[in-house]
């Protein structure tokens, strides 16, 4: 486009946007998100902060007061802090624990905000107007699916799980339900806690116990990268491969690339929370409802689809 | 904001959006959705106009290209053109009927386009990247909870179904589940096709049959249109209530005002389109992922809430 083009192009549209930017009123999101502790989180606060620029930027009346928390108390303190001193109309929260934020969540919509939860659910339901979030069935339904596409029967396979919890549950039955009657073999299954250095150590037991293995799915790629290491310090990473699970930007370059170890991924992004903030800005802006559940999907990430996943700057 | 204060604002706000201008790709959108041929689809029809206003004066990259059809092969027909004639990024098509618009969704699905489906699902899974809906079980579990919050053990109620299809089923035994145990007894239920004049005929029925009716649950407003002719016809609108459902404006606007005849709607609103819209908009301008099932709530209209619902420009 000609730059004169272009400016023209642009007076219109502030032309257009001074109409709706003199009706729109203010309005103030607060969001409140777990601090950038480890992988994931830090990614949820990269792409949290990237929402927020973009969004103010397109929409000149709204306001993102983005604030996150060390802990549960901490997080309920913020909650209070964005109904008392920042007023304001919408919250989107991924709550630290379930329990413990339920009644501070409450409370907040109780001073009439609109209220959007990401990722992990409140103890309490009909709290939240929406709930955003990944798809764990969908992640292990899609895990095991490949591993049929990949492997035979009699084919090895090891499993490192995440921490004990629902989320954990739902990837692992969907993964060995989806499995059944293939014939391939899964060798033994133990929690690795979403962690790079028990990946490492729960990886080197299972080289160290089983001689012929083809697979393993780390399900989290915190995990797989502690699989990698342990699995090249083996000298074995010509023997099998690895599906891990998040959508870590070393993980989705490894797939760009075409690394043999890491042929894919499978999707449970961070950028829920951009999503999340997306939906909430349309309950002010949209003639469209905004109320119900998104539950996004949980894609295989290929080398075909890999880039529209990677973002090199996000620290995740 | 003084003139000066909002000029200074909009030039900043170019600025700004001259960055993103100048990079953002052109984007074209193709909405295919069933001419306005009825109540619920001429308030479909004039939503998606409504959100193709807003979201191209936000968007000046993003182009929607909205085609109406008569039938499902007409349907097919827009479907082809959007591909060969406009060749478009996405796709929102709200299906005619599932089964004659599988094939030629997965069509466009061939050519790249990224595919967002509205309301009703295709014959095949996994051929939509976004799936956007109404939620016909929480309708009708809603609107049988409003019911025992009105009514107590040994009062009446009568049932006006839609068409035997999956989406009347969902609601109506989520209606009879939720009523279980209550007391309340249903003296009969009968199809009124979504239909006015069926609804009409229909209560005429239940009226000369039934000197004792406590409520009505017509599950839509077009129905419960003919339901209150009935019941005003009969002078018996003292004697009852009546729940519709999706949203009109004339049941909303019945809402607002307190009419006892009507005390609540529960949404399953046409607007769905616009919702679907953004979300697919997203896709392209958002950091968040845009993929899996959104699927909105059947939130209770109140006279209290009424007014967001309410839309007295839309024909529906």
């Amino acid at each position: 486009m000609a730059m004169k083009a272009l400016i023209g192009a642009l007076l219109v549209t502030s032309a257009l946007t001074g109409v709706a930017l003199a009706q729109a009123e203010p309005v103030k999101i607060g969001v409140s998100i777990p601090a950038a502790t480890h992988g994931w989180t830090g990614g949820l606060n990269w792409h949290a902060q990237e929402a927020e620029k973009r969004i103010e930027a397109l929409h000149p009346n709204v306001d993102i007061v983005l604030v996150t928390a060390d802990g549960p108390a901490d997080q309920a303190s913020d909650l209070e802090d964005l109904v008392s001193v920042h007023q304001i109309d919408a919250l989107v929260v991924l709550p630290f624990e379930s329990e413990p934020l339920t009644e501070p969540v409450k409370q907040v919509k109780e001073s009439g905000a609109f209220i959007t939860v990401v990722d992990r659910g409140l103890s309490e339901p009909g709290i939240e107007d929406v709930y955003v979030a990944g798809n764990n069935t969908e992640l292990g339904r899609i895990s095991a699916q490949y591993m049929k596409s990949r492997l035979k029967e009699g084919d090895n396979i090891v499993i490192l799980r995440g921490i004990p919890t629902v989320i954990d549950t739902e990837r692992f039955d969907a993964f060995i339900a989806e499995l059944e009657g293939s014939g391939i073999k899964v060798l033994d299954d133990e929690f690795a806690n979403w962690n790079r250095d028990d990946g490492f150590e729960v990886m080197q037991d299972f080289l160290s116990r089983f001689p012929d293995i083809d697979a393993v799915w780390a399900q989290d790629d915190d995990i797989a990268l502690g699989v990698i290491e342990a699995v090249k310090q083996a000298g074995r990473d010509k023997d099998l491969f690895i599906v891990g699970g998040a959508g870590m930007k070393d993980i989705i370059k490894g797939v760009m690339d075409g690394d043999p170890l890491v042929p894919v991924d499978v999707l449970y992004p961070p950028a829920m929370i951009a999503t999340a903030m997306d939906v909430t800005v349309a309950k002010f802006t949209s003639n469209g409802p905004v109320q119900g559940r998104y539950v996004l999907g949980a894609p295989l990430v290929t080398q075909e689809n890999a880039e529209q996943y990677y973002f090199p700057d996000s620290p995740f």
